[in-house]
């Protein structure tokens, strides 16, 4: 029984874990969120229906945490945002990852597939919200505090505001497909919002 | 045959056009975007199904046109934007009304039907672009202009993106429901617009 439960156990508790996250992606990518079922993330990932219950209350749960997965380290850690001191630079980093993930075609099915649920089931977007909106706007919020501590913001600075002007208008151009997303573009977001922030 | 094209065909005309799109708007409200057909429209509408396709090719088109029409003033035509020489004023008009919009349940389940279907098809969304978010950004640009003109902002601000970060956070805000949509949040908007394109 000690063996069952040692690292053994881990790894393989790891591998289904991954392979499960990995085939709720790939069909929510092929078919609508709607058409997925728990059976079939079971059956893709190979593994019976009640590992999935086991960990994961519902489908929607499955979903988000497969998304949630996609901003996970290989240690299975959190994303953190740098802090190099140099505020512009770290936000600019960022803030071009993010364009490239939704120029991404795989993530960009995925996203747009998790949104249109989101738009139209209040508990999923709760879920979304907690589990992984929420997380990546703390981290977020934590280099833009550490930044006001620097004086490099406005001490009064709203940084709920400044987040959402920072990426609310990335995702509504991808979201509606109504302009290009470039470096330059990311960039622009960055200035527009420090400007809008400045001590 | 001079009586049947006379003021009183244009007004038959008239009310049959808006007994149509009062029917999408209800259906679309009623059911989900998908499951209503043309058919269904005309018959709430009372009219033949010929008579929708004489004016318009396609569901999505009535749709958009059913959205649009809420825009419109009692005579039809399109709504332009204040200019009283105040800008800050006119823009805290313009985004308290569109929070008031987005208050308002019934607008509410059009949009989140019309923006569901925008997310997954790009005819729809290009056709919403043309017909509906492209002249109401242009009134909205025009009225950045006069101000640009009046040195009340950066002579080189790009307005298109100063119209995204007025407009994408609130957006953002209702679509995931991830806030409170009040006047205070707003006027926020247009004061950190405000500052982020000022001279």
């Amino acid at each position: 029984m000690s063996r069952e439960k040692g690292p053994d156990h881990s790894r393989r508790k790891e591998r289904s874990r991954q392979a499960i996250l990995a085939a709720a992606r790939a069909l929510v990518t092929e078919e609508t969120y709607e058409k997925v079922t728990v059976e079939a993330i079971a059956a893709r990932a190979g593994v019976g229906k009640q590992t999935i219950y086991r960990r994961w209350p519902s489908k929607s749960a499955v979903v988000v945490a497969a998304l949630l997965a996609l901003s996970e380290d290989a240690d299975g850690q959190s994303v953190t945002l740098p802090d190099t001191g140099d505020l512009r630079a770290d936000l600019v980093l960022v803030m071009r990852a993010t364009v490239e993930e939704f120029a991404d075609p795989s993530f960009d099915k995925l996203i747009r597939a998790v949104n249109t649920e989101l738009t139209n089931d209040p508990t999923l977007a709760a879920e979304y919200r907690e589990k992984l909106a929420g997380p990546l706007d703390e981290a977020k919020k934590a280099r833009l505090r550490s930044a006001q501590k620097a004086g490099q913001l406005a001490s009064d600075a709203d940084l709920d505001l400044a987040l959402e002007m920072l990426y609310a208008p990335l995702f509504l151009r991808w979201l509606h497909r109504s302009g290009p997303l470039t470096t330059a573009y990311a960039d622009s977001l960055v200035d527009a919002t420090l400007r809008a922030f400045a001590p």
